[in-house]
């Protein structure tokens, strides 16, 4: 792989490193498969993207692929996890055990690619063990908030996924930047500020309604 | 409003159209204060953007504001939702009554925004519909998702939310798609194809993830 760790990555747009995350999934469905070699035209197709595009996309990474041949599967497969980061483990901790918490406690996906959620949080823990164990099928302690810190660095989580009410997101931001945990994973629809060398990203489901709703209000039928 | 209907709201990049469902959520606040008027570099503050965006951002859609006044917030307010298309009702249904699709029936932000779950549907509904009215607090019925059609029809729904495991995720696209619901929200990580006419969003954790998770592993502290 070249240029991967010359290459200024702040400059990527995020619609590409999103890109980059589906073609990892496209690519481990043909590894599973056995293919060993896949042509960006193949590529594109199975990700529903157009073929320069996956071309564009690579290219702020480097070289890859060889012309007239393809990408060999495994390698591209490798790199671009290299290039997210997904080719290690990212240990979370989910804050807040009601409805969503607990159905991010069983997203099976995540443990399929590396996102293993190693501690649960909640302002009330013994009223929700019960309902965890039972929807996980193995029981899992639900923590109290307050021993986050403390957690944190005997599990090193890296990682916390907020869904929590939206009153209490801030509060508990401040506690994963108090104790370490770089990355914010927030399902509670409010904005979080985080010192400097911490990251947010937000999962605002009305926001994509709004997406949705956008392109349902706007769609124009194509001319004959 | 100028221009809004007359625009090729199709050039519009998607991080706009994210960005003005933000700003409509700011502009609600605002209005809920008493605020009357909000300078671009106020709106730009209270969302986290520049304001340099704020203008570029509404620029696709015509001319708002008067110059070295600002904008009157809830004229703002009124042409952000009807460009986005969140001026009126939207009715949904909700498919696969899992965790995280009870998790959605009682996700109190849509009905804030006019989002409004009418229905609630899975393959063996007897089972659930106890769990779903202990969490909502009240009862909703969960109805085989055999009815979908017949329901969709009878109580106008638009938009459906996929919570079902991956492998049904296109089997109940179809469905919705002979429903004649146009607008699909996908939680389950994989991916759908519908006809010409049908708009599906894509809410993937792990894509987002990913992103979080590049994001932290190329992180580099500003040059002092």
């Amino acid at each position: 792989m070249k240029g991967v760790t010359t290459l200024k990555h702040s400059k990527v747009p995020e619609a590409t490193i999103r890109r980059l995350s589906r073609y990892s999934r496209c690519l481990e469905e043909l590894d599973e498969r056995g293919e060993k070699v896949v042509s960006s035209a193949q590529l594109a197709g199975k990700c529903a993207v157009n073929s320069a595009q996956v071309r564009k996309d690579l290219a702020y990474f480097g070289e890859f692929g060889i012309r007239g041949v393809g990408y060999y599967v495994k390698d591209l497969l490798s790199d671009i996890k290299r290039i997210l980061g997904s080719n290690k483990e990212w240990r979370m901790a989910v804050i807040g055990m009601g409805n969503l918490g607990s159905a991010l406690l069983s997203y099976k996906d995540f443990l399929k690619q590396h996102y293993k959620i190693v501690a649960a949080f909640d302002i009330d823990p013994p009223k929700v063990i019960g309902r965890v164990s039972e929807k996980l099928g193995k029981p899992m302690e639900v923590l109290h908030i307050s021993r986050i810190k403390e957690v944190a660095k005997d599990r090193k989580i890296e990682i916390g996924l907020i869904a929590t009410p939206p009153s209490e997101v801030q509060g508990v931001a401040d506690l994963l930047v108090e104790a370490g945990i770089r990355g914010i994973l927030n399902f509670a629809p409010a904005q979080i500020t985080v010192p400097e060398g911490f990251v947010v990203k937000n999962v605002f489901f009305t926001t994509i309604l709004d997406n949705l709703a956008y392109l349902l209000s706007n769609y124009r039928p194509p001319q004959k």
